[in-house]
């Protein structure tokens, strides 16, 4: 089958296996697949990954159990073992010795098919699209903000980052009812947020005020070191994205947690569930999102115009 | 009075005016007094404190309202305003008004006597010491990890970091119930701990394994990569004390708080009143930590004697 295989060097389309038939896995038609920053950042070395990429993705399950075939699903990307301590407690998305799909030892969804255990699975309900649910597992990391901090109605809340994961976790916490100021360098990608009723400014025009909760989806020093100034005393500041260190930088001054007891929450994959229900009562807009899509063949593309400025969700369609 | 006053240069003791006598103050004849590290960091310009340092003391009421004159008293170190959103949200102790006791805008207890707001203070129970008494300070700081987050019996710590603040920190977990590990650099230091059962490992010996609750009082770079390598899938990181930033290390890498959905937790200053039972009742051994006594006279090489290795608190006696 053809998909976007990356050999540690370079990404590029070709021709690779099908995902084996296995017991307890679903083989998945894909139907649309986005690509997400941590794509760009696997292709520069990260996680030191090999195989087929993409972990966002929606579907027909065209091979498994007989319940599941023919349905339009979504999948979770972590494939837990099940058995371990973790995984026991009820935290498989932690599990130790998991594969997770198109970042760690499991080949992903910038393909044909894709391979997905079937306890990963979820129905996409009719009212959905494919060009939804393909922000399915990016929505369910905005998602994780909720499982993880309270957020009682009128809640005061910064969004610092306008890329995609901060563009849906400001709608997923104004769906909580939180008041919510979204900070970003792109006017046109806060407008995104400004026709849903939601404050936005620009970073160069804010000024950091205390807030209670502040989420920081910038993923850069500097958008952290604004966040820890942006949270009030006993605030929570919700880290959505990983800071890269950059070299000549120095370390950020983490003295103002302890002074102001801030509490730091960091934040991954979340659940698959609340994220479907809010596409299909159309609670988040997502489709605003979508800057471009390209066919299997151009994936490489595709990868190259999704690291471009201004560039916001680039779906792949095989 | 006598007091060890900071200039801005050096620390010495020498003759300052008395505390003046004010509405809602109280004058303490101070007793004992406890040299803190904050101490050691504001005499090499932290904060850029001015005035007579101290701000762990025990004493008697000299001046005041009558129902508090004569009593033996510890004091809380953080003046509130009592009218900002801040104080009247309940947290005084983050008033950004606020001066503090010998640490900002407002004079110490290195001093004969120390002026403190009547709300400020609490009464000592007889069965405490004034030795004991004056540890209430960094105890009820250690108190405060009890205040912030849950700690189920049996739960298991790691205390990182044998100083005062970690002996401390061990010990009130401890006491919660919780099973402690302190991890120190000093075999007579964590020996305090290991008289009290808890279970103690040499840094050098340690190997971080997955932990439900880690506490940082290392105050080092270091130590918070460590704490980060010890905390389990979403643990919480306690951060007990401000990392001073190392000129040429590079900048810590934050993405394991991310990927292991790790809260941290800084936290400061904590309530008095569970210090005091705990010293009423003898569940905290404060004692052994004193390493050394000097008068105010003395109180220059006092300072210098506690940022000496292998010291713990060195107390002042006016």
């Amino acid at each position: 089958m053809l998909a976007l295989h990356f050999d540690g060097r370079t990404a590029r389309a070709r021709d690779v296996p099908e995902p084996p038939a296995s017991e307890g896995s679903a083989r998945v038609r894909v139907a649309l697949a986005g690509i997400c920053n941590t794509d760009l950042e696997l292709v520069k070395g990260y996680m030191g990954f090999r195989g087929v990429l993409g972990h966002e993705f929606t579907g027909t399950v065209e091979e498994g159990p007989e319940d599941w075939r023919g349905r339009r699903v979504v999948g979770e990307i972590n494939f837990a073992c099940g058995r371990c301590g973790t995984c026991r407690a009820g935290l498989p998305r932690h599990c130790p010795q998991r594969r997770v799909m198109g970042i760690l030892e499991a080949d992903g969804a910038f393909a044909e098919w894709v391979g997905v255990p079937v306890e990963n699975l979820h129905a996409v309900p009719d009212a959905v699209s494919d060009e939804e649910a393909v922000f399915v597992e990016p929505l369910a990391a905005a998602f994780e903000i909720l499982e993880q901090v309270e957020v009682p109605h009128g809640l005061d809340c910064v969004v610092l980052g306008d890329g995609k994961l901060g563009l849906l976790a400001a709608q997923v916490l104004q769906g909580a009812g939180a008041r919510v100021c979204a900070v970003g360098r792109h006017a046109e990608k806060l407008a995104v947020l400004a026709r849903r009723g939601i404050e936005t400014a620009l970073a160069e025009d804010w000024t950091p005020s205390p807030t209670s909760l502040v989420v920081e989806a910038t993923g850069t020093a500097a958008g952290f070191e604004r966040a820890i100034a942006a949270t009030r005393p006993r605030g929570t500041l919700v880290l959505k994205s990983t800071v890269a260190p950059e070299a000549g930088r120095p370390a950020p001054d983490l003295a103002p947690l302890v002074i102001h007891e801030i509490q730091v929450v960091g934040s991954r994959c979340g659940p698959f569930e609340p994220a479907l229900r809010a596409l299909e009562r159309g609670s988040v807009d997502v489709r605003s999102l979508v800057s471009d899509r390209v066919g299997l063949r151009d994936a490489e593309e595709g990868l190259r115009r999704a690291g471009q400025r201004g560039v916001l969700k680039v779906l792949i369609e095989p």
